[in-house]
């Protein structure tokens, strides 16, 4: 029907003879001429259409925002002074020979130009009219790319494209499942996969060597922000490797997507262990774009005379850290107000400073309400975090978990606030995670899921699960975990002490993970991998705000899609069916 | 770890150390020396441990069936005599130098070259062994490349890989759908999709324009054996199209296909009205590589002295059709009869035939229990069908819809038993569908979906809908539906008036499907597309007989998972969560 895409014509073009398809996206009247802009996924082109035309002119003249035309007319090149050199069609325009109506349109609920002005709801509930905004097709065009070029790149490395079950039984990442009643067995149901885990190692197991799967996974959480109830996984794995195999295909697939899609060469990727990335960024997925660093005074803070600070630096699960930010002695007490409310988020019960403003003249030359207590130790301190005039000093303590947390965010806080980027893209891994985390009551739980093969013998592992490393790796970018992944336990014996230091009964483990039991003692070959969260991945490459912005058809936050009102109701029958009914009828009030 | 896949050894790598990793596939002692099949997914090569190589020996010596190994040793021509030209890797051998067992394993609980004599349940239970008998691996294999190509094709033809949602609302398949109870929401469900249908549709009026998708699709229904609850499908869609852009662009991808992955030359796809499929071949599926088609001879039968040809030849709804089969009069009586039950299976009463011995005798050269009865026209019918001395001429006589379906499935049948192929691939394309399709008392319901445009305007549409074609057409490949699809309604008005004629009232169509009406009026444009089922595509492909050989993971008939034993039981605190009670308990003993 069409000869070219709008946003293809060029001066190139000129004096030929074109047919587009698209929609009005504009329409002015100057001079006795229409002018409108018809837009298609490709960009926009300008038509004109002028009275001599009579027919054309008649239904370009009935044509209104959103209406579907198909026009066929002469490229020429604007008259000076109208174009636009700002537009990839700006130069020139399409003379009008024939103007059909496809398709009318009635006024839409908002105009694309002005969605800004309508609430997200609005948008939601008509999604393929704010789909039309060219951000939203570009966002959605990237993101097939990047499928494509993972794909292509993992094809050619020998992954093998394997499709593993959505209806399928309840998997071990311990999320709240999304359950499918089963008709054909009554009283029985289905989970949908919060990720292929299993079945990728059993595929292993089978003998595939290397496999991979762009997968839709699910997890029925409470939404924050940036979750989807479903989403989607680059999924991984691959036998007959380690760590450094593992990790340098998928840094190689990642910096050849980047280079593939943005033209940006990421380099080699810094590894960090996740005690330093704790210790100096006080998170395990530190963005290094700023260049901020948390600073241990724990043996300065021990003797001084101020609690606050002397009780987390004597304490075994404390800790006190500076905050150094250059030429920060200009922020006002309002935004240090703002950042101690902000680190409140966080746990942590107070945000010390000490403004520099003048050092060579010693104590008189800070500001800060701490200062006074620590006069012997203060110069050590300023050298160590090597502060200079016009620098601000920020300090958590507490316990560490909490300076961590508290002092991480608002390290990034800073960044984006300050604009201290150093750079556009940081990636690096995280290696040498702790097989396990304790809670408060010293029950341990897997770091990241019971299948990961600690970096030490089951013996070892036995007698100090605490100290206990794993062979997990995660890759962050920007301070996101754009994914994460481990060599597995291959060793049932292994496996075993793992459940063991769990607590996980043996007869739990076989109920739950029998399969996969059976399966590593039937030849289990050596294998790991990893796992990307594609939403993310995308978001971050296309400097998308939210994650609704990269998924065609989003849900809020409450898990629903306004635009097909689900879920919904279902008749008696289907339940019957179903062998379930309901506690409580649906509450029409939520619905509306 | 390795160097090499073991498939991947040849006579150019003789007197190079390789280091192979794998899995023993048999084990053979023989003049003190041990024989090791090493099997990875690429092949298997065989290793010689020889008592010299001492720890080697010792580690091979405790290596069972299914043992995980990695092996280093020297590449060498096999000995004289001892060459194996059946097997990629028959010219050589590994001696081994060093022999590491990286895991043991239990005796499996079948050998992968005696699968034949365990059920499949047994295999179905361990799908992580089943899946590694090379045979399963190569299908698995050939999936991939396979969505692989398709992928390519449709990215260098500029369609967008778009993800839609799997919680979503029930879609217009009208199969029974798979429920999820939201939790967020108390008393209602998501649907799993039974296609992307509304969704892709909704991208159209988007303005994507061009859209595919490899997308998983559930249908809660009574599993047949070419059935699975959860099914892949390539789904394609694409704006300012007609018929054949899309039939051109699916054939292009198709042939591609077959090029790339099988090296086969589909050349150009013939195309055949349903009627004329129904008719020639009672089917609208026909196989063309069989060379028996169904011939009229109701014109012929009206005046028989035989009821049962009479009777539907002079009415309405009835159909006599005769089909020949060349040779086929050495067809026994036993042979006949097993015919005669098989078309019962469709609901024909009985199968009349004529063996045809000597036509230069006239009738006494045939030989038939029927032929009595049609002296004056025998003549003229067996010049019609063609027949020659050695021949059997079948009949059909009943209702049209039976006589199809009898002939249809009886001419595949005799296709297959007497292997009348002509070919290996016979393609073609189905157009001038019926619109609609009437139930015994006259009900109209789609022949497709309700969203499936006919070829004329609406008032020819109202005036007579049961003569009315539609503009949807079907890919057919050796009697098997590849992928149907259409051209859509993109006109409220027209959408309208089908509705009204399948009798959806108008609340009735808001309620279900009041988002796509919506999106209708908010400028649609022409649109169409079509869908391919791939594990039906990868079975003729693969040449697999059962859809689960073609699935990693399959469910039973029953709709089960035997490795994870899912569906399963889930804990009353789960079910309070989501609002749910259980109507019964699960009935343990069928879980057993």
């Amino acid at each position: 029907m069409r000869s070219h895409y709008c946003g293809q014509l060029n001066e190139t073009l000129v004096d030929q003879t074109v047919t587009l398809c698209g929609w009005v996206h504009r329409r002015r009247d100057h001079g006795g001429v229409i002018f409108l802009d018809l837009r298609d996924r490709d960009g926009i082109a300008q038509v004109v259409v002028d009275p001599d035309t009579a027919e054309a002119f008649a239904n370009a003249d009935r044509a209104r925002s959103e209406f579907v035309l198909r026009i066929e007319g002469r490229v020429r090149l604007r008259p000076e002074g109208t174009q636009n050199p700002n537009m990839p069609t700006g130069m020139i325009e399409v003379l009008a020979k024939q103007v059909e109506v496809l398709n009318a349109a009635a006024t839409p609920p908002f105009q694309l130009d002005e969605h800004g002005k309508v609430g997200e709801e609005v948008r939601l509930k008509h999604r393929y009219i704010d789909l039309r905004r060219p951000e939203m097709i570009e966002k959605l065009r990237l993101r097939s790319r990047i499928s494509h070029s993972v794909r292509a790149f993992l094809e050619g490395e020998g992954f093998l494209d394997i499709e593993t079950p959505v209806l399928t039984r309840a998997t071990p990442e311990g999320a709240r499942d999304y359950l499918v009643p089963s008709r054909t067995h009554a009283g029985s149901f289905f989970a949908l996969p919060q990720s292929p885990q299993l079945f990728k190692q059993l595929l292993m197991v089978a003998g595939f060597d290397r496999y991979y799967q762009i997968a839709k996974c699910f997890r029925d959480e409470d939404l924050r922000a940036d979750r989807q109830p479903e989403f989607t996984q680059i999924d991984i794995e691959a036998s007959f490797v380690e760590e450094a195999d593992i990790m340098g295909i998928t840094e190689s697939m990642i910096r050849s997507l980047f280079k593939d899609v943005l033209d940006v060469e990421l380099g080699d990727f810094p590894r960090m262990t996740w005690h330093d990335a704790m210790q100096r960024f006080g998170s395990d997925k530190p963005d290094l774009r700023i260049p901020l660093e948390l600073v241990d005074v724990d043996d300065l803070m021990k003797d001084v005379d101020f609690k606050v600070f002397s009780g987390p630096a004597n304490a075994d699960d404390g800790r006190v850290a500076a905050l150094k930010v250059s030429g920060g002695a200009s922020l006002s007490r309002k935004e240090i107000d703002e950042y101690t409310k902000f680190v409140g988020i966080y746990g942590a019960r107070g945000l010390a400073w000490i403004k520099v403003n003048e050092r060579a003249r010693g104590i008189e030359g800070l500001q800060s309400p701490i200062v006074k207590f620590m006069e012997d130790v203060i110069e050590t301190l300023l050298d160590r975090v090597d502060a200079k005039d016009g620098d601000i000093v920020f300090f958590g303590a507490d316990k560490a978990r909490i300076v961590n947390e508290a002092l991480g965010a608002l390290r990034v806080k800073l960044g984006e606030d300050l604009n201290l980027y150093t750079c556009e893209w940081s990636p690096l891994w995280v290696v040498d995670f702790p097989m396990f985390e304790a809670d408060d009551n010293g029950r341990l739980s897997p770091l990241h899921h019971p299948f990961t093969s600690p970096s030490c013998s089951p013996d070892e592992l036995k007698s100090n699960p605490a100290e206990a490393l794993s062979r997990a790796y995660d890759m962050v970018l920007n301070g996101t975990e754009l994914g994460g992944g481990s060599i597995r336990i291959h060793d049932q014996a292994m496996q075993k002490v793992v459940f063991e230091i769990l607590g996980i009964a043996e007869d739990e483990a076989r109920e739950k993970f029998g399969f996969l039991l059976d399966a590593l003692q039937y030849g289990a070959p050596p294998h790991g991998g990893l796992a990307f969260g594609l939403d993310r991945l995308v978001m971050l490459m296309t400097g998308a705000r939210t994650i609704r912005e990269v998924i065609a058809f989003p849900k809020t936050q409450s898990a629903a899609c306004l635009m097909t009102d689900a879920p919904g109701e279902v008749s008696a029958d289907q339940l019957k069916d179903l062998n379930i009914r309901l506690r409580q009828k649906a509450k029409v009030e939520d619905s509306e």
